[in-house]
């Protein structure tokens, strides 16, 4: 069974969470807006499943998980289909809930990071709305970023399985995220992040174990990985970070 | 068994959409913070939950769920479990991923609302950003409020099962949750929804039904149920209902 996912050809964005987790998981798939519209790919495929054309009902925004009739949208929602089905994630109840806990919390972190660059509304341009990016950034990184940053590193301190996973003992959907989570502040960031190393060890070490693995590591050097850029959730702007 | 809700004491918040679940699905539950400090209950028992020190590690944000050993955080996820375990829902993946699906994206609504009065920083006070707040309100009324209720209304619209419900056939906590969602952008935003009510008369025909049912009319008529305010998500500032 051969997997689609639908997310815009030329920015990680959101999509890369799931991305991450199909590669790592093995799985087979086609990142559709990246093959040929002529073939039936392309953007034009994805508004089709946006308008719920594949038969389950519209969704409200990409990625799409596609994997024959079933149809899922939401990046934690899809991650949390990925975990159950190929096991990034633990089986029993309180492991399953714990690690979306954490991917949800990801999700608020992200949806802040994005806020920076657009406070005002997603619908204007960033030129538009520079000066209260300005001080968006200034309390993001004064007080938003080191919340955020201080919770997953007392999840990993807290780990009764040890400080490598987010959550138990085994790799999960989250740990990829949180992998992401960290380059994309990383390369947003980089004199905030690098002032606040030292306070962060665990999650930097997670970073890294992750970078690692296998399957990513051959991923992150393929050019199926998108690089970061100006048009995606993180954006390097010099004068954000602050 | 005696379920525990964390969640602020005076403000519906995040913690409404799972005491209708609760409510709906007839369970015991405490609303931790609404009972004494003196008994072991209040904020600070809370503040201990997001600590961690109930033996599952720290959660970023209330509401927390709690069950026995199960302590679970964040909205969209505690409704997957009370959805699962207590019948909110359909039990096959299909369903089950769309119902999930539909309550990330309420989610995603809900934090957009919030914006529109703290759009430079949840650490700001609302009159230290009210003029970028006027600006947000102008972009949210005229883009981005249509664009999630449309959304919703085609959901309903195209669900096969008929358009009482947003998935299937049978209720499930995203119906419960879009209830609240109408409820709240009525009293929070009543003149940009007077003017669009013609737009969305499935949206409003899910909020009566919902409204309607026996044990959430319960709810509403009792003293459990906590007025929308101005420390909340949802608040009426006139000068942003555009």
């Amino acid at each position: 069974m051969r997997y689609e996912l639908y997310y815009w050809p030329s920015i990680p964005g959101r999509g890369e969470f799931v991305r991450l987790a199909l590669e790592q998981a093995g799985l087979d798939y086609v990142d559709v807006c990246r093959e040929p519209a002529t073939q039936g790919y392309g953007v034009p495929a994805m508004m089709r499943a946006l308008a719920g054309e594949m038969g389950s009902g519209p969704a409200f925004a990409p990625p799409i998980l596609r994997s024959g009739s079933l149809v899922i949208a939401q990046t934690a929602n899809i991650l949390l289909y990925v975990g159950e089905r190929h096991g990034l994630g633990p089986k029993n109840d309180a492991g399953r809930y714990r690690v979306h806990q954490m991917q949800l919390t990801i999700a608020d972190f992200v949806k802040e990071v994005h806020d920076v660059h657009h406070p005002l509304s997603a619908n204007l341009y960033y030129e538009d709305q520079r000066n209260e990016a300005l001080r968006a950034a200034r309390e993001f990184v004064r007080a938003r970023l080191p919340k955020y940053l201080d919770h997953f590193e007392a999840v990993l301190e807290s780990n009764e399985r040890g400080p490598r996973n987010l959550v138990g003992g085994r790799l999960s959907y989250a740990d990829l995220s949180a992998f992401q989570m960290m380059e994309g502040l990383n390369y947003a960031f980089p004199r905030a992040m690098a002032r606040r190393r030292r306070k962060y060890p665990l999650l930097l070490a997670l970073r890294d174990y992750v970078a690692k693995l296998p399957r990513i590591a051959e991923y992150l050097a393929s050019d199926r990985r998108l690089p970061f850029n100006e048009a995606g959730i993180f954006r390097h702007y010099p004068e954000l970070d602050t």
